[in-house]
């Protein structure tokens, strides 16, 4: 039990590798053993390329693999998608064992992948170091679990709790290394979502640092259509996706940058943006403001995730407050980790 | 040098051990070495015992003494205080060389025991480890070389920033490490300073769970005489003194319990409070809310250092919001501390 804990640790380091670059498919890490000597390592290193199973066992010849032991973080997918079914590469390779830690949530795979496999002899051991593995493709299990996207608030606030210094200012409330990590975490998303007043006080890019061919889609949640008074923001003029959810008609029918799409809604209720992001299998999100949009996230508990970066300065009184919800709330699980002289709140509920 | 680094290293750690029992002295640690060996360590143990040099003096022979070093971390007293001066003592021991890691600030020694041990005919070295002892007697320090106490502000928020679940509601907002924190840290203040809503809502005693025969006296600022009708509060009852301030003329002719004092002010303004503070040579409060007083001192910048304990819940909508300075304030030095799922925040201002 204890080797299959280790080789399944190598599998996990393995699947890591392909961070930021498999989109919708999840972070898979195989490693295929035989008498406690590892014989090859793989990943799934990008969407649309070969399965971690695949890449490891592409590795090796037919007398290697005979007899062998694979352990996969992944259940193998037993379907055809972009890539043929894994469950039948590993018959047709003799392999004797598959260690597996975590089941696919995917309603396409639960299960039928461990089923052939079963029904092809080999021996199959399940829930190896479940829980760290479980972690690594949080939102994608969140997703598939529960048919919509995992959501982050994040917020920026002084000491004082001030998100600004004054209505209609963009300030930078923390520091440099916040800005680092904001910028990188972003890429953990598929989408960024904000209101139309933080669209057009900020002008912000909403672009990650992180190395990803990936980026998440920008979300502009604009009911009014104020946007159209403000054509020139930075959002609706770069290379990169924007998707403007609006009750406005002569938004939704404006001649718009080619990236920009735009989706006509009936009514002011998150419950309609929520259905929307899942049935564009939008697994996660990352909401960035302002207050009173995080304040109807809150309000209807379409939260999975709460991130709050603190400055140690005070605004002062002219300020504009951060997100104050309606009611109390409180959050299973938190962690905090100091970034220079500002400080990170990382809280989550427990997954359902 | 490294020498006198390492002894002067030993005589801090001894100087530590007064803490908190040495109330308006400050803390002194004391080795007396002798080639290169120990031969005896010593400190203030307590108000009006003897000073840390003579501890260590007392322990050794007049052989002993004879030729030896002494390390202290402060500057001998030249003065008959509680005890007879210092720097006399060392020059009828016969030690040859005295290490010191800091002037005294207090203006009835400061150079005046070095001068009598240069005249003497002791060697004399001033500065080792200078800035690891200053930080030992904070307090004292800025106290004789500004004639004011340094004063904190201490406040305890939510996620949120509220202080209270409501108006006039006594909420516990932080966890159990911030309750243990801060009824031990009010032991290195000589006064806490309470305004009367705080007073009167939250009914506290303001005690310290640290070992101390000199708890802080707790103060009260009661403009308007609001206590009048609250004389069953805890504060106003127990063993312990308390100081009211107030511009009511019958609460302050009012007969209270023995160990309250009634200071009958002009007007209502905190530098009355702190030149009154100063002529009683409190060195030091630790200002413990409401939100509206700390505004008072932060707006006056009457502040050396702010402690923030924030809770990673939210309290919602109803909540009485933390302090909000009318501008903005920033502190030189920052301090953060993770506190189970709560974090400290101690800032202050670099020291005149």
């Amino acid at each position: 039990m204890e080797k299959d804990e280790h080789f399944m640790q190598l599998a996990l380091h393995e699947a890591q590798k392909g961070r930021h670059q498999t989109w919708k498919n999840p972070l898979v890490g195989a490693v295929i053993v035989k008498n406690d000597q590892v014989l090859a390592t793989g990943y799934h290193h990008h969407y649309g390329k070969p399965h971690a199973e695949r890449d490891a066992i592409s590795k090796l010849t037919p007398e290697q693999l005979f007899n062998s032991t694979l352990y996969v973080t992944l259940e193998p997918c037993n379907h055809f998608g972009k890539q043929p079914p894994c469950s039948q590469l590993i018959v047709d390779s003799h392999i004797k064992r598959v260690v597996i830690a975590e089941i696919d949530p995917h309603k396409l795979v639960t299960g039928k992948g461990i089923a052939t496999l079963k029904e092809n002899g080999i021996e199959v051991t399940t829930g190896v170091l479940n829980a760290e593995v479980k972690k690594l493709n949080e939102h994608y299990n969140y997703f598939y679990k529960n048919d919509r996207p995992w959501i982050t608030l994040k917020q920026a606030t002084s000491l004082d709790y001030k998100v600004s210094a004054g209505l209609n200012q963009r300030t930078a409330i923390t520091n440099q290394e916040v800005y680092e990590q904001v910028h990188c975490e972003r890429a953990d998303y598929q989408a960024i979502v904000i209101g139309s007043s933080t669209a057009i006080i900020d002008n912000p890019s909403l672009l990650t640092t992180a190395s990803t061919d990936y980026p998440p889609i920008r979300i502009v949640l604009d009911r009014r259509g104020r946007l159209l008074e403000h054509l020139d923001l930075t959002l609706l003029n770069d290379d990169n996706p924007t998707w403007i959810f609006t009750q406005n008609k002569s938004l939704a029918n404006h001649n718009l940058n080619q990236n920009i799409q735009c989706f006509l809604t009936k009514n002011n209720d998150l419950s309609d943006l929520i259905a929307e992001l899942s049935k564009k299998e939008i697994q996660s999100i990352y909401v960035e403001g302002g207050p009173t949009l995080e304040k109807s996230f809150l309000d209807n508990f379409f939260i999975n995730e709460m991130i709050t970066y603190i400055s140690p300065d005070f605004i002062g009184a002219n300020g504009v407050s951060g997100t104050v919800p309606t009611s109390s709330h409180h959050f299973d699980e938190v962690n905090i980790k100091q970034l220079g002289n500002n400080v990170r709140i990382d809280e989550r509920n427990k997954n359902v």
